[in-house]
């Protein structure tokens, strides 16, 4: 049905009793507005119909040609078990990177730079990739090097995957005297203005202005996956009670009154659990934030698809519409 | 202040007893960072540099040379009493129109055909434009039209003044066979594409699609103004009521079961007012649904106004970032 | 020989004797202007230099990859027997393509739209192609939706084939009104800026604007040809021999004179034998109104053979010029 | 009256009896087809329409600033008097330019370089020009000279004005050997691809591949006028008639037969007159070859007038149509 | 004369004895090769010449409009009292740029961060401009802001002024690890890529890489001016001579050897003369490492001068060639 | 070591007694200032990572698919015979060109016309070639011909490959007048803006300005190699001796003194001597005027090598950086 009002609304507005299918059935616009281009009995010949149509695109020379890589050297089942449930527990990125790449073959790219930033080249399934991974919190050097790195994987025309762990930015004054706000708007600039595909992964932490660093929800990433013990949001749930603590106290110094301390201590955890709720991947997934939650044994397989997909979509294009029709 | 973590923040998170005005403070930010480009001593001098700043680009010659014209025939005050203030009644826009257009001179395009879509040519302070305004609902014919007078003005980069009092375009059977939704689409797509200045006025109903295609909220105008009187809705209150009571009744012989009709008359009132008071200028306008409500009388000032702000605007250039910095 | 003036006219304009040969000769264009690249000896030797040269464009590369596909399940034989030799007797152009495309398989765009206007997706030997075939006059609504189509294949990159069989578009009050002027010339107009490959066949009847419109003579398709059968001109003799007795059945109404039946019957007899010798394909293709007549049963073959020359070419660039050189 | 077919054209098509008003009349274009932009009671009514549509498109701006000049020195008058009527007796192409150009200053450009090819720069009526003219036939040098001042022309955007009174390239074995061909093809080459405006004066001689090179009808000058004693064609009538005389003198030499001098004389007389009365200005202004024939004494004013309308032109653009209208 | 070889050469290469004007004189390239355009009768003609053909190109409404604008409030007299002779005593830019400026209005540009580099926005005679001047040698922080503000300067198409006054970048390992490379490579990166107008006016000390920073000889100023106080060179004399010296100490503890304290003191001195003498203005601007030596009172009207000449020259446009001559 | 500048320089401009390692040594730059992005522990380590990023760019698709070919009927050994040391006895290019080309297959281009310049097509290893050599010095229909055809190579997009022996071009009265020095710059215009791969070989002499036209040192070859035998300069020794000789005498003569003739002789005798030295390939090679010395007879394995390199370089592209980072 399509028309621009129903019978309940025509009679309304014009007292006319009319059918719905006479006013916008399939069969009306196959016939009399020729607004429809293939009449499908039902849903199971409307795809096979669809299929049809994009097999006529003459798309089938745009996959890649099949190149030859080796597995990983180190099992993807280890996934499961080498990375730490809790978020607070940091691990070595290259670590899961070589459960993921070809050959496990990793190339550090100024590992004694910004350290905590991990950037390495590798390969998945013989496509060179760029990958950003967090070993911790994001310091002006690291997101120096970042936005150098995605600044060349974007010249090279290589694929950037991002394995997202990280709790944000360096805060304090040393970090802001050294510029944490601008050397971060960098590499957040840098991940906006990628031309290359982007694939995302969160494996962790993935908190405040970090998110948007490692590409997350809003920033246009290809494909977008999460691991179940993700978590994600402004915060973790202690922090942010810590935080609304300090507020807390500073405002009854500065009042002169005491505090509650054992309003404070209820307070504290009614945050912390409110927080730590909305974090949860189960939480996040569910509200559409990414594309979907992947068992991370099967990260390899799952970015490499996508890589495959991004790279024959490029290929494939639909001319602009390049001749007016002079009379409407 | 701007940082990426305030004090209360920064002690949470690292036990660093820290001030605000050292973590991100303005003079902090012009010493430290170099984040600040022109330091303000408070709200009024940032005014003035504002203003200093702007006045440097060297913009002012982009204004147009100015030009005779002569003054509307027919005087501005009239539209206060011409127009009905119910929507209702409908009325001649070239009325309205030749009390803001130089010497009320008006070319009618296509006056015959598709004839309650009114198309008309004039200048505003000797500025030539376009001029869409509605007679009564839109048809597939006044459509057409529509669409081929904006691609005209586009061609001839002429600016497009739409003065909108429409409950929407035509429904029931007849006008779905004739391709009202075909058609109506057509409109819309050429409005959402319009190249040239876009000025849009509410000066009486704009429901529904009519919104769309008389180039409401969502597209695009350069400036969008209400008069106190109009209406902007899905539809009106009365005809919003009566469909709801359709789908009731049908639903009722449906199931075989009697309407309640001292329910269905109480449904008929809420719905009517309900509609109706969301509907109002007022309370639309009071949302940022347009940029303003003006008096009537003021409209040619007002328009002419804001186009001359549009053309001098096309006039001012800001070159792009041209080499990139090597090392980030 | 190439010079600006033979020896004959060269002795009436300046007396002086001399030979052709010494005026322009190969060898003296070859030796003292250098107008010669490479001189041949004979016509033999002139095609053999002339197919060197091509062959050290290095374009041997151009030619697509070979792919995989079905004859038609229908044999071309009978495209013989199955369309009528008389243009007036309609056929199914479905019937028609089901024995040009791989595997006779064919998708239908529109089929209850504008019925007699056939638009079809197929492959020709694995090439994906859009065919335009008529089963009568086009209508407002054929041809609106041949324009669509023409465009969708336009931005789909697919080549179109034209298979014409039209007395041309509709006319009386009722299709007047309809805007057959406006919806034919938008038909028109989509034909003219196609930018793929178009290939054209005369299969029947082509006439008046419906030979515009079907891709005829004058609208740049890459390869046009005409079968034995068909019959191309303004419009059929019987048909032009109707109009011209009602011209003149109305103008001696006009003045109040009766008409010369013998006389009437004498021009109608020579009207329709002069527009029938004319019309026939042995006469048109011989004034080069199409690039050869071609047995029906080749249909396919000819067709993908020029498919692929045309998107070969497409393949083989030269160079635009690009440095000046200072003094001419 | 604007149908596919007219009522009698219906008539014997369809059988149906139309008037030719309700098949395409402008009513009915203007209310129900909607084909008719504006409808015009008569022909002045619709010449005055036109008006208000090109007044309406703010093109008022685009006429160059006035700037100030000086007439000739020398009076226009004389060049009705200074030219000789026939052609075969040369003249100093400045002293015609003198009596054309502001303040009668020329500036020579390679004067001693192919002399007879005459190559000036000058202002008319303010505006900078080129200018082309011929004292005698075109050598190699004159042609190479015109090439590389028609190349600066176009770089420096300045019209070029053509006067021609030529009767061709230079021919014979020196001249061939001298590259003749090449040379003047490259002057050929120059005013088919300039992109400044041209205006090309038929003053007296235009003679074959003369005609080409001076911008005559086929090269697509803006504007191209004569002069009454003008004399257009391939050759002149006793050039002509004497190369037909050798072709036939050979051919008897040939052949061992003598010459029927008595014949021969006819036909000399015969071509001569035949060819002479062809390439009179009257002859072929009529054919309409040019643009139309001017008094010698109006010529500044009309090249003056010619460039001013050639300069605006350039600043009047119109939009190309840039959004396509999804569904035809 | 241009030719080949001259007489000696012929004579020597071929054992002809010819003649140098037969050779390449102006009268044989004017009459016999074509390469003289216009042949001058002495250098006075020439000139008159010249002007002739650049008069003829149409430029002169290619000036800018006259604007109002307010002289330096204090006065340009100053100049030469207010900078010190010895670029080894700091002075603050803003002095200098005050006797320079419209109403001696500035506008500091990040005054407190990287404070030695001055970055200021004023108008001279009306036009928008940035001014670059040295407080003392480039820190990081410094040439960070220099790059960001050439940025905006080039993307608002506003000229930039160099007042150079610099020693240099900043030394030592604190500078070295903060990144004085990279920091100082951007803004060279800045100074060669700048699109807009560039003018550089050495004022003081112009050492090393300050130098190009400053956009001295090599950086493509379109207009380079020295007060006769600059000094110009890869370092200061004294610097130059405690480098070498430390050199020899340090080879001479290397060996285990004594230096010779009489030796070294010569050494010095030598050094510090022989590099003095060659920074000095005299010895540089002789030397063409400029475009001429101004007194330091006319440097407004100098670059206000030079300001119009090169927004004036952007306006004189000339096309590229736009055709080929097919036949070389 | 990478600093602005080293510990001595510090320690005389600022006292600071610095080691350089601290300055700028690998490991500071791999940890504080970010800019080494991979540290190599050696030279082969060093090797080995470059390696690697290089085949981490996925450039291992853009070599060309393998073709067949023939080798040349003739050996390359008898270019060690073949050819003459002595630069003053001319050969026949064709010679050498058929022991390089597949199958020894030439088609000559224009061979009758300016025929010592040659001009050759055919295909080294499979790919298409353009040839140019030199059988004399260089004429004005040489320098044309040669032009034309680099302009054709350029359009096809073929390579040319220069084999250059030329002692110049033709001096002279004769060759003045006909305007060698123009011709001469069309050739050396086209060398210069050739779009293709040029590759270059000194097989002989390579004098003046025949060293520019031959696509010498300065002309931007791709590749540019040598043979022992070559000799490169201004002019040959004894040439260059006897113009210095002519020289001396005109000046006496000048004078009216007589010439000392054994000074002469001594001074013919040096320069001969001198030129000759510093012509020598050994000298030239060693002096970086090429890139190297080949053995004859490797001269096709060499271009073929350099061929496939320039082909597959162009495929191998990186973007340019497409994305300012805004604060510097």
């Amino acid at each position: 049905m399509a028309m621009l009002a129903g019978a309940a609304l025509v009679q309304a507005a014009t007292g006319e009793i009319a059918k719905d299918a006479d006013l916008g059935g399939a069969e009306m616009h196959a016939e009399v507005t020729g607004l429809v281009e293939y009449l499908a009995e039902d849903d199971a010949h409307g795809l096979e119909l669809a299929r049809e149509v994009v097999a006529g695109l003459g798309w089938q020379g745009c996959a890649a040609a099949p190149v030859e890589y080796h597995p990983p050297k180190y099992p993807a089942e280890e996934l499961a078990g080498a990375i730490p449930a809790d978020y607070r527990k940091p691990y070595d990125m290259r670590e899961l990177a070589a459960r993921i790449v070809d050959g496990s073959v990793l190339r550090d790219f100024k590992p004694g730079y910004g350290a905590a930033m991990v950037c390495l080249q590798a390969h998945i399934m013989g496509q060179p990739v760029g990958i950003l991974g967090n070993n911790g919190p994001i310091d002006p050097d690291g997101a120096t090097k970042a936005t150098h790195f995605l600044q060349l994987m974007d010249q090279a025309d290589t694929p950037v995957i991002f394995l997202g762990n990280t709790t944000g930015y360096m805060v304090g004054t040393d970090y802001e005297r050294a510029g944490m706000i601008k050397h971060g708007s960098k590499m957040i600039q840098a991940v906006t203005n990628l031309r290359v595909p982007k694939i995302s992964l969160y494996t962790g932490a993935s908190f405040g202005a970090g998110n948007y660093g490692m590409c997350g929800h809003a920033f246009g990433a290809d494909f977008l996956f999460t691991w179940p013990n993700a978590m994600t949001g402004v915060m973790g749930g202690a922090q942010a009670a810590l935080t609304m603590e300090q507020v807390a106290r500073r405002a009854a110094a500065r009042k002169g009154i005491e505090v509650d301390e054992a309003r404070l201590a209820k307070q504290r955890a009614g945050i912390t659990a409110h927080f730590d709720s909305q974090s949860d991947a189960f939480f996040t997934s569910r509200r559409m934030l990414d594309m979907g939650m992947i068992d991370p044994r099967d990260s390899r397989a799952v970015i490499g698809f996508c890589l495959a997909t991004c790279m024959e979509a490029r290929r494939r294009v639909l001319n602009p519409n390049a001749f007016g029709v002079g009379r409407a």
